[in-house]
């Protein structure tokens, strides 16, 4: 963009939690006196969607400012001439990873391909507070990372250090983590509803058929002959199916919820949107167990929570309805077959199945409220 | 349109099939001396997306001719003022039903909303051929008609008379038939694989899971806030969770197959796009059956099918290989838990799903090849 | 939704600019030192598209705080039954706008259809500040407000008061004002480039021909067949060719940039996008003008602005980068004819094209930063 | 796909024309005594879209039976496993185009990129008819192809043969042709209208302004991150400008008409769709000249024309109206200002723009009715 406007101008915003539910007192009490952006970030691999999300969501971010952009083939490029609808901030150029100067970083979000990622990370100077966005961090068991993507793990001493971020889960840890694994999409969409349910012995692990429906921006913004316009508009196709890449996530937080070995049923299918995410998900109840005993407890389970939201009473979540939002919408339904319940779960891929709750892991590792910079309403239509 | 071509301008073509297949040799046989557009056809509701899907099919076919198009609400309308895509046919304007001769008329599609088709049907004359594309007929009980659709059934004597027009399953009777109540679309795509399969005892019948993804012209024309194009692009969302009124029908062919009662779970889902449905099946294997039985099973029962076919071995059907086409394409795959199977049905909800197997059964009844007028290869991209 | 969050939770961001060109100086000039929250707005109409977009906006708004939300055909109901996407708010239910008591009411956004909003405007109480979304007040005499929407003008006194809202060109007015009537989409994309451009004279007032292209949320919630998803999907359409009612505004706004009559060729299309709009403006050049004059006086023109962006040289604007957003990316381009320039202006329909503008003038006219509110990214993909 | 199908199996349609205008009497005059498929046709290029589009269109031909697909990328491929929905056609691999042996093939359909295709099709047989749907022999001056293709012309002495194919006005010299260079999709949907009306003197060459916006198919099926559905979906935006490659042949077509020199503003859109093109055209009218006139003309001069058709008066073309056929439809409007029209036009991309052309063509050079294997009606929704 051509703007004459002084490169120096800077506009900041101050988020500040007045609300008065526990959870939020909670944030409250934490008591921020950070100055405006004083939080230095680094965004590795800004090139891709995930990266370009991040960029959006620090925009209004009081305290963290972007110092350092790395993208290797975009190197010495603008963000804007890479993403024109972010030529209006005011950002470092790209630079290749192995020029960034790390001494100006507090902290980085990785956004590039598993695979790479583990050397980076080894790489870089041990006082960063990492989240990374790849999968090259999210299996705590290497031989199941080696079996999945098929090459020996490369750093299997800060995979155990690494904490898996799903926020609402493993909160406590994440507060004290230096590397964060964010977790994948639809690991994120299936475990926010299923993890405190099989924890209360309220549905059964076993039998677990998942029919997830994702928009085409999970696949990345890689030249692809199969994601090309003509190609995806105007129809539905399952893909990955019993060998998509998420399931050992899936099931290893499904496991250790029920404190188990857990095998389900995944098949994911590609839509003609651009973000959203729904995951359909066919339990069989617990013994004694009701579709009102899943919701109830959900319900209490996640009632201070801000971003993970239980439907009324037979209402059904839309993944328009979170699109561009870090919310997660769930609901238990009744199934005609006695015993079993339909589970409903949606979210912005890039939102809550990525960036966001990347960033909100960060705002927790930093101390700051967890909600900063994520209060975006959904956009709709 | 404003063409000044001659009003009496016909363009008509006359398929002759010279395949080689024993289901195409016996289209053979039936040696066809029908003289070009002899059979006079009334199209009953053509002012819906069904009815002028009729129209379409049936402007290439060589024996079927419209002589009637009724329409209440654009009565004395024409075809082209209603669906401009078809302005360019020469066919009869738009009636009310009450005002249609049927005297020259000798067969019928009825593309009218369920709840009025019992009654119209009813006073048609007894010497015409018809196929109903309304629910109206479809089920066998007409207790299940009152509980389903809340109204108690008006032609009950029409019901005992009706043949359910699933083509492949029930050709020998559809052949013979006077009323043929044409399937849903969801019945349609689930039945064709699930009665093979259940017939030959290779899947169980209990805990069918499916999970189906319409597109949203099954939904009809009229004007409802809910399929605004703002409602529904870029995004999925589940509707009509366990009461969807095309249960009850897939669950009388599964049970008609299984030889007993059977309950399904059954979640549709509406999808931004046009056309298209597929339906994602998880089933339990038969105890001693494996996937590659269902695929064997599938390809013996369906070798001589020209509109229904199973995929090559892993080959994934998309519901855009099917765009405006009667082909049904599915296949079966292993699922990650033991014992269980994910079948995929594809077809176009308006044609194999509605109109082309409505034209389809038409076919059958007048004794002429079951494909004239249906070899339509799919639209893509 | 099912939230057992306090009702009482709130969550507040006080947007504070430290922006060091001189519009942002203007802005910090102001000294707002406003409780959070204490305007009180009212929203009247708040079941359509911009309505529930300004609630959207206001979400993250320090100073406005929603009091009134007025549906006449939803009242009773909660916004989140209406909106889902807004179900998190914590809102005062709906009701009718006979109902409202605007005791509790600083500001008022009217986001309902023309033709009854003058009388309903004339009835408010006479110290609230308006900024009024319909046509209503939009053109600035009377006889033309008749003669294009068939119906005599019921508050003349109004009209003679109103201020139109096109925030960059009329900020001055608009300040002082209490009634401002908020620019139509198209008029908005259409004027922000050519009212400068005509006024420094370097683009002449004759043969304007706009093609523009328009995103289906401009035509509101109101359940019509032709705006149905299978309608609109997978195609273009121009309509209102000659008689769209936005040409007496555009018409008005170049005339009085020009001093003289305007008469313009406007041809809207209708698009398969939810949001956006883009016009395409082909002129002819003054005598001696140079497309880089015109790009150069824009430059200067808009170089303090935060909404109003001219693209580097060649750059195309996309509609998707401006979505969710307040800007406005315009750029002008060499013809193949000599003599001539193509001028692109891209905004998000909703926002700077109704919603965005809307609080972005109630911001100017409360005395606090225009931007307040409105700093969000767009969002792509 | 795996069908048990006898490969032998074939399936023919024979159409016949029975019309009463005076065009298609011509076509019955021509009185076809051909057997079935006995045309050997060979498509290069098959692995695109038109090419894909070129198959669909001949699996309902009667006399054309493909022999020979190349691909080069694709050799030994299926045309089923590159297109899916192809798969039910029984069609030889596909192979290199250096490995095809012409010996048993009568006439080519090539599809292959502009730049390669001048020296493939000098070095075939000598007897072939072909009709080339690249750009590379649509500029009768090779000067103007060296500038605007950015290489020398390779092959001078075919471009002097080639016939420039635009049917409906040079159906005399295609009819004689051996080698038709098929026009590109803009070119088409620009020169039908305008071609007659230049000639006839009703419109001016001067300042013609096209607006045209087309759906992604036209893009090729070539991997492009511009093309992804996540960069396409939900926007639009101008491409090529002052610079697109279909100018030159647009003003070839154009001053050939009008004996002069012309040059015209052209300003292509890309949308999100896949197949549908529209050109919005605004025009001077000649002196005298009214829009009921150009009306009239374009009715006279098309009215013995079946794919070329006039809308009624005030009728609007929309694209979804020619899906997948090979119509295309027009009309004119007047313009707010006094002494212009508005023209729109609308064709779908890659049948009437592509290779539904080609086919009209090829079925004229081979003296069978132009309309043969074209009969498809609009697909809508």
């Amino acid at each position: 963009m051509d703007r004459a406007k002084s490169s120096k101008a800077r506009k900041v915003c101050v988020c500040k939690s007045v609300a008065f539910t526990p959870q939020s007192l909670q944030y409250e009490k934490t008591k921020v006196q950070m100055p405006e952006k004083s939080v230095r970030i680094g965004v590795l691999g800004a090139s891709g969607y995930t990266g370009s999300e991040i960029v959006r969501l620090l925009a209004n971010h009081p305290y963290f400012g972007i110092t350092v952009l790395t993208a290797d083939r975009k190197a010495g490029q603008s963000i804007g001439s890479v993403f024109p609808h972010l030529a209006t901030q005011h950002l470092p150029d790209m630079i290749a990873v192995n020029d960034a100067d790390f001494s100006n970083v507090d902290a980085v979000f990785c956004c590039l391909p598993h695979g790479t990622t583990q050397e980076i990370i080894k790489a870089l100077p041990k006082g960063l507070k990492i989240v990374d966005l790849s999968a090259d961090f999210r299996l705590r068991d290497i031989d199941d990372y080696e079996k999945w993507y098929g090459q020996p793990h490369r750093a299997p001493e800060l995979q155990r250090e690494a904490v898996y971020g799903l926020t609402e889960i493993y909160r406590t840890d994440i507060k004290d983590a230096r590397l964060v694994a964010n977790p994948g999409c639809y690991p994120t969409s299936i475990q926010l509803p299923l993890v405190p349910l099989i924890k209360a012995n309220l549905i059964r692990s076993e039998n677990i058929i998942i029919d997830a429906k994702s928009g085409v921006s999970g696949a990345g913004r890689g030249a692809k002959e199969a994601n090309l316009y003509t190609e995806i508009a105007e129809g539905i196709h399952s893909y990955g199916i019993t060998g998509h890449r998420h399931v050992p996530e899936i099931e290893q937080g499904l496991a250790e919820a029920a404190n188990s070995k857990v095998t389900v049923s995944f098949t994911p299918h590609l839509m003609p949107m651009s973000r959203g995410m729904q995951s359909s998900i066919y339990v069989e109840l617990a013994p004694g167990a009701s579709v009102e005993d899943l919701r109830q407890h959900l319900k209490v389970f996640y009632e201070n929570e801000e971003f993970v939201v239980l439907g009324k009473e037979k209402e059904v979540p839309h993944t328009r309805h979170v699109r561009g939002s870090n919310y997660c919408i769930m609901n238990v339904f009744p199934d005609r077959i006695t015993g079993r319940a339909i589970i409903l779960s949606v979210i912005d891929n890039l939102v809550k199945g990525a960036s966001g709750q990347a960033l909100q892991n960060l705002n927790l590792m930093m101390g700051i409220p967890e909600n900063t910079g994520l209060t975006y309403l959904p956009l709709f239509p």
